[in-house]
């Protein structure tokens, strides 16, 4: 009964059955057909004219996207709890060329049109300053919390005001829409480039880099052959995504992980730090209560003195989350 | 009956099956038992204590291979027509941070320690020169030849002599090891770092990094994940490797391919202009020749004016070799 | 009567002198006799044998220092104050290839071990997180503040006990070494690489980046080559150096300017945000009474909001510091 | 007597009496009225808008010059022989962050349409290769000889046609434009970026990186700040080109060196290996002859076997040139 990661659930048998699928597919790298077909159908998801290519994980489907979107002088301004700031040993860094992340606070890993505007009206407009060039909102955010479209809305039209870019580290997107009950589309109004993720919903190695500017894509498209992540047998890639999105199971997935949240979240009530709108949750115990826990068998991680953090999938059966639910109410 | 690429070849079942038995390991990035277990099983395999990381693909390996025995202000001799210098979109400039290749010839795509030391001796050793760092060699070459392990040898011990660290590019050794008759160790005295393929050869988006100085291996850790190649389903990549090395199924794979590949080398005798020793084959053939054996349903591509290439693999039925052997005969 | 900056002083004439004799000196790039000499003259300067190089800017030693003592994948810690992190457009990260600053805090911005401390305890020990390498310090600082021998002596105990190495930002040494009354050898015990400032304090494009370990001086003369910064004349550079050493040259500018802020310092007492130690200060003021400053033809920036930014230097004739020290106690 | 490099000259008395006029400017970086000027005195040389940026050597010049028109991924087309390939120590893989040197021949270290075309037809348009995106030309080349007007636009009209920017190394400019009785603005029709070289021609520490995109430029000066390049006494860069500039004393140089270098060329006919149209020689000699030159106390480096190379420059004594021609005379 573990609720270390969504990292550990097991690929989705739909997912399995796309790739075997794919062995017959005859073209390397991104030539073939399902990889080609990807512009098409997140464009039909989208309703506009969208760019997609895949990417094998979170990690550098992020940073090529900043890497299209700032150049090796320029800043990204970004939650000081961000992916890219603090869990990619400087992928961002090293695809950019060294731009710097310029970090914004905001209460649950969330920016506001007022922290961002902080940070940057502090940056004088010379050359000896780093000048921001773009924003990068995580949706949902690194504690389990979610930016609405308004929020995201809000958010972007300061960037274009300033003349940055916006990109979305959507690694939990689903999980994001699912909570919000909105469309895709809808949230991401103002978005210039999305990391798609599928990985941590059912997927095993297999993420999209979403190009609202299709002009961007070319640039990308280098950066991924250059990064070694061209695989030569991308279809296997291709044929993850098209499975996940195939009859909503995307949305199908981060249902169920989310509801397992939401089971957990009501038993602990009094002891959650932030908001729980997707599939993480971050409780107040003590080390003895989490040791009584553990002793029941459930795996977590400590995330800070007095913290534990919960990550549900779409795979935890949902007796195991009540019988956590259960066990965390019992702690009282 | 497509000869264009072993990228196009399917993924062997027996990889397959090891990744779904993969979906029970949980833990995340390479923290699960598989990936634990190849510096031990690749220890075993070539009887010394070596560090092995999986990689999704050859040109991540080789580029990280580079950027852990090359400084950035360094350079790497290898040939002309290496894949590193040609064919990788500048990824080994770009994990290296900008070292330089240096161009050695040698015919049929194999440096000489000759041609190796014509390169080096030309660079006067000055700050204003970028020196050599390192030596990089491909084995199988990308003309479908083979170094033996006596030419491994001499150009290693020049290296060392030079105090220059040893690569060596494996994207296709399996070939290279069963036209030998070797053993892999024996292919691989003098290298300090292998990139170890398995995609041309069964797998689908694993191949292994081997550093027979394991002390190396820290610092390509940190680059992998920074380069973004640290997939959080690391358990899927080791299981593909583990497959491989399974009762010698990589070897067995590549045996097939070699064996298509002489089938057709026999029959083009008075066309090859390179020896054939691997899986490629490379044939002067007119356009019109050409356009036959393709009205016949034979796939492959062009090389350059008057020479096609063909590739085997794997899965290629013995029974397409033979007939595209009977048509090329059937052209004279 | 300008106190906008140390960069707008003159060259001093003894500089220039130096400079046109170096006009016989016969041999280019670093090779002639006054570059040659610096080594030796350093190592008397420290009493103990270094390495220095000479650098046209602080901007390119500090980058090419910190490239020296940490890899791209890693992290260096200092002030949230420090010019590397604020006033470089970023080149610490272009020259280390992408490592990352990790923003310490302490008043005044003087960082402390437990401020350093606390951001290093932050970050978890594995290959997610950027790991730090070295510790940059600043002396005198950004604020015009200074470290005393014991103060840098705790946080090198530090950074050594943790495996890191150590970074001095001398652009305003001088000053400091002066206001403390020690010798220059006092101020680096621990210290692995200094940036020795020269062009503030009375030079026009010399400073001088030296080693405490000569070993690592090979790889930052190649990359000074590499960064553009091997002038062919470096002759003329060296010959700066040298004049500022030349009778303690460097230490009187700094006590000159010096004197000038403590004139300064003594007539705005009640002003002061920070303690002058230096040559910079920073006092409280409002808007009318600058103006009215400036009215009587008094020159310098404004800071914050409600500070001003005053800094000397070795040209300042006294008889301005008067003036501008009566003009400010008139305000009150 | 020495000829071993234009780089040995002394700095011209004018340049010298121009810095030291700047020690009155006030202002730092390129805030100062002589870095401002610039742009104006380069767009009045030129007959057309364009923007001039100080760089204290020519390899950032042209480092810059290449990251401002090749993005990381994409390739320079140059000579073999090209200064940027050879004696910059990989400066510019480093400003453009590894984008790669396309290597094309041409006798006499010039590149012709043809051999710009053979390496561009060589490379498939494909992710897999690096493609071009710039042309680098070396104007007077490293061996001595001069692309004439024609022969630059020949180059920027294929480069024009295919995509390409083009850059001009000028080091040697002056040499070219006085050789060629041209104006400078004949000799760069096409060219996007200009590094026009003073230093080997009687300045100190100062070329202009000069663009006829002015919109290149912004980002040039980002980059020049990042590079550790921005001295904040930049107005003694300033001063250097003006006092260069001012009655063409750049040409009067240029003309010196050239007759020098005319003086000896005459001499030795019989053993030139590269036509003489600039400030250098390449001359076969035997070992013994160069010991008897030496012997008489001439200074020159040898080039490679069999060959001497020459350099005069604008402080060569007539009497100088002249006792060597005759001395070369007597070795026949």
């Amino acid at each position: 009964m573990h609720f270390y990661s969504d990292n550990v659930a097991p690929v989705h048998p739909a997912v399995f059955a796309a790739m075997q699928a794919a062995d017959t597919v005859d073209s390397g790298y991104d030539g073939d057909a399902l990889s080609k077909a990807l512009d098409a159908r997140f464009s039909a998801l989208f309703g506009r004219e969208v760019a997609a290519l895949w990417m094998p994980t979170g990690t550098v489907a992020n940073s090529i996207a900043l890497a299209s979107i700032c150049p090796p002088y320029g800043g990204v301004i970004c939650h000081q709890e961000a992916h890219i700031q603090n869990d990619e040993c400087g992928a961002p860094e090293f695809y950019t060329h060294g731009a710097k992340l310029l970090l914004a606070g905001g209460a649950d890993a969330k920016m506001t049109p007022e922290t961002v505007a902080a940070v940057a009206d502090a940056i004088a407009d010379d050359v000896h300053r780093v000048q921001p060039h773009a924003l990068s909102l995580t949706n949902a955010t690194e504690l389990g919390t979610v930016y609405t479209p308004d929020q995201v809305r809000a958010l972007a039209a300061l960037a274009k005001a300033r003349g940055w870019r916006v990109h979305m580290d959507g690694a939990r997107l689903a999980n994001a829409i699912v909570h919000l009950g909105c469309t895709v589309a809808d949230l991401v109004e103002g978005v210039d480039v999305l990391s798609f993720g599928f990985v941590k919903n059912g997927g095993m190695s297999a993420e999209a880099l979403v190009f609202f500017d299709p002009a961007l894509a070319d640039d990308a498209r280098r950066r991924r052959k250059r990064g070694g992540h061209l695989l030569s047998k991308g279809r296997y890639l291709a044929a993850q995504i098209h499975a996940m999105l195939e009859d909503d199971l995307w949305l199908a997935n981060a249902r169920a992980a989310n509801a397992a949240a939401a089971e957990l979240a009501r038993a602990a009530t009094g002891r959650l730090v932030h908001p729980v709108e997707a599939n993480e949750l971050f409780l107040r115990m003590t080390p003895e209560e989490a040791a009584r826990l553990r002793a029941k068998g459930f795996g977590f991680y400590d995330w800070s003195d007095g913290v534990i953090r919960l990550v549900t999938h779409w795979a935890n059966p949902i007796d195991d989350a009540q019988a956590l639910a259960e066990a965390i109410t019992a702690l009282s």
